[in-house]
């Protein structure tokens, strides 16, 4: 999408020197800075420290993390090497370890020679099919809104959304913030409240610079807003990403996301989730019990990043260090409050049977299957 | 309570110049100050400002800034000034305006000459019966622990709390946090997870401060993760203030209250709520309806204050200054999803029958009156 009238990707191939360019999302919105990431491990580092972030994008990043790995030294102990560091960076997301194991599986039996090249046509394709994906959930949420927006006597559509996913945690168009995007194209009035997201303050940092820079009007608000909003009317839809969907539906996304559910439920108002279903977890059934909760460093409550007056970007302790914090960076919205899931597929409810329609769809691959379309774009890319 | 092992009230008279005294609560945790209040104007400042905050202790200061305005001036007009003066402060908190007109009614058809140590002598009480009322909520609420403590097999009794309900908002005691000093005083195993607040974080700063210094444990969260933490069976009880109780049980407290009410109605989670009788709008029913919610400036949102690695107190931006932001102070929990009413005459349903039968206790005065020992202690003090 859009940054100062120029269209960007989260992460890309350079044509200059082969190498990949992300953004480096832990300086935005103070900073607009894009970094080289020349080996496997600058990719596993971008991923850890959250300059690469989104479960998409990082899915994509950790592809991409493989290909450089295996230009170094395509053995097989040197894959399972990268394979390793890549899955350690970040327990939750499911499509992590989906990419890691599509890129392993389309290795298996390549021989060295071939391997790098190989690795290149696969991570290019899984860059690809993700913003065909998003762009796929663009159209089928873009239904969505028409529909809340056609019930609504007057003024702009009203969305809430938390945390960051749009465009920045994809390749491209972004999860929830793709039927946005496309709404705001097609002329729909829109208007999205943007929670700021404690504790590392995505939706302040990235949602609120996606959509000024895309044009959308948005208002920030703290998260605890969110039922407020909704109990006086001002909200029409909450739209949310996700970063691991069970087999029944229940849906683990960044913390909060559960609370907003509950306002949503008690205030009649519709909570859709957007869901690639690279992101959908088969083998579990019980998102409460099954899914593991990253706790990640206590710091991210206690220090908040923000920029001076004299534009220097600093970190601030709201309480001293002595201080017990903790931090999950998760919670787990049961499927019964989740209106549906829009996916690339189309609209499906967040059930047991939705779901099991969805896989039947998706026939036996876990994730979608190498495009034709994606594999020459890919040897364009790296070539 | 205590800062640094000495006991401290949150206002006071100071013996050497009679003039009031507060805590300055912006600076807190970095720095603890007092300052002087010298005139009804610095008072007003300081609640404006919420140098001095909490529903109980705004109306103590304005009780003791009509006092100030008095000794300045004792006429009508300055009463009216002093009045329309500190009113204007802070729109939503119902007993700000219960001390202001409690203050008047005293004061009516009391001679000019006499006019200032009368008003010195209810400020006093305002002040006394606040500790008293504050301390007999600690009481009842600790039977609602001890309860709740029995009900359970192993572990201290964990419980949530949201802002700052403690004695920095009160005189003393606190509302929401004396319950928690009663039990951990009576050797009550008992841990308290402390939600940050934002925008201003009360939370982190405020009750973090006040339960280090008293030695209760505790832990800081992100005002997101109040569900999770339900979800997951780590909360056995919430308790938090309220700045105004209808006179049906709905409670307008801090943005981010009604969010965590929701939370532990869906995970039978008991919600109480702590009130000073002095907070009750016998007049109101409807809280969503009828409680005109204060929007403070989105700056609040848009800049966080916190401490440089310099020990130095900075703002620092998360976003951009051009980009929108709301930023309502307060939200209703609908009576529904209030287990009960923690007052300083018991505990009572949040229903319209409940408060009824705690009306009727009350007998016909809108708030406590003035008792005996508080009137004593005012001319103690202020003489």
């Amino acid at each position: 999408m859009r940054v100062r009238g120029r269209h960007y990707r989260s992460i890309w191939i350079d044509a200059s020197d082969g190498l990949p360019r992300a953004i480096d999302q832990t300086l935005l919105p103070q900073r607009f800075e894009t970094r080289t990431l020349p080996d496997v491990e600058s990719v596993a580092e971008a991923i850890r420290s959250m300059r690469v972030r989104g479960a998409p994008l990082i899915g994509a990043a950790a592809a991409i993390g493989i290909v450089l790995a295996l230009r170094e030294d395509p053995s097989d102990p040197a894959l399972e090497r990268a394979a390793e560091l890549l899955l350690a960076t970040r327990p939750t997301a499911v499509n992590l370890r989906w990419a890691v194991e599509r890129m392993r599986s389309r290795l298996d039996g390549v021989s060295e020679a071939e391997r790098a090249s190989r690795a290149a046509v696969e991570a290019t394709a899984i860059c690809e099919e993700d913003v065909e994906v998003c762009e796929a959930i663009g159209r089928h949420g873009l239904e969505v809104l028409e529909s809340a927006a056609r019930s609504k006597a007057e003024g702009p559509l009203n969305v809430l959304t938390h945390c960051n996913a749009g465009w920045l945690a994809t390749v491209d168009w972004g999860t929830a913030l793709a039927p946005i995007y496309k709404a705001h194209d097609a002329g729909l009035p829109i208007h999205v409240w943007v929670d700021e997201t404690r504790p590392r303050n995505q939706g302040a940092g990235l949602t609120a610079f996606e959509l000024r820079e895309h044009g959308v009007p948005h208002t920030v608000v703290v998260d605890s807003a969110g039922g407020y909003l909704m109990q006086r009317g001002m909200v029409d839809l909450v739209l949310v990403g996700s970063d691991r969907t069970t087999s029944t539906g229940d849906v683990c996304n960044k913390i909060g996301t559960y609370p907003h559910a509950l306002a949503a439920r008690a205030n009649r108002v519709p909570f859709y989730v957007c869901v690639p279903c690279s992101t959908i977890d088969w083998s579990i059934e019980d998102g409460v019990a099954q899914i593991p909760i990253e706790e990640r460093d206590p710091e991210e409550v206690r220090v908040v990043r923000g920029s001076t007056n004299e534009g220097e970007t600093v970190g601030v302790a709201l309480f001293e260090r002595g201080t017990p914090a903790l931090n999950p960076a998760f919670d787990v919205t049961p499927a019964d409050l989740v209106s549906g899931l829009i996916t690339e597929h189309g609209v499906y409810p967040a059930t047991a049977p939705g779901l099991a329609e969805l896989e039947a769809r998706l026939g036996s691959a876990p994730g979608p299957g190498a495009s034709e379309v994606g594999a020459q774009r890919g040897v364009d890319a790296w070539d």
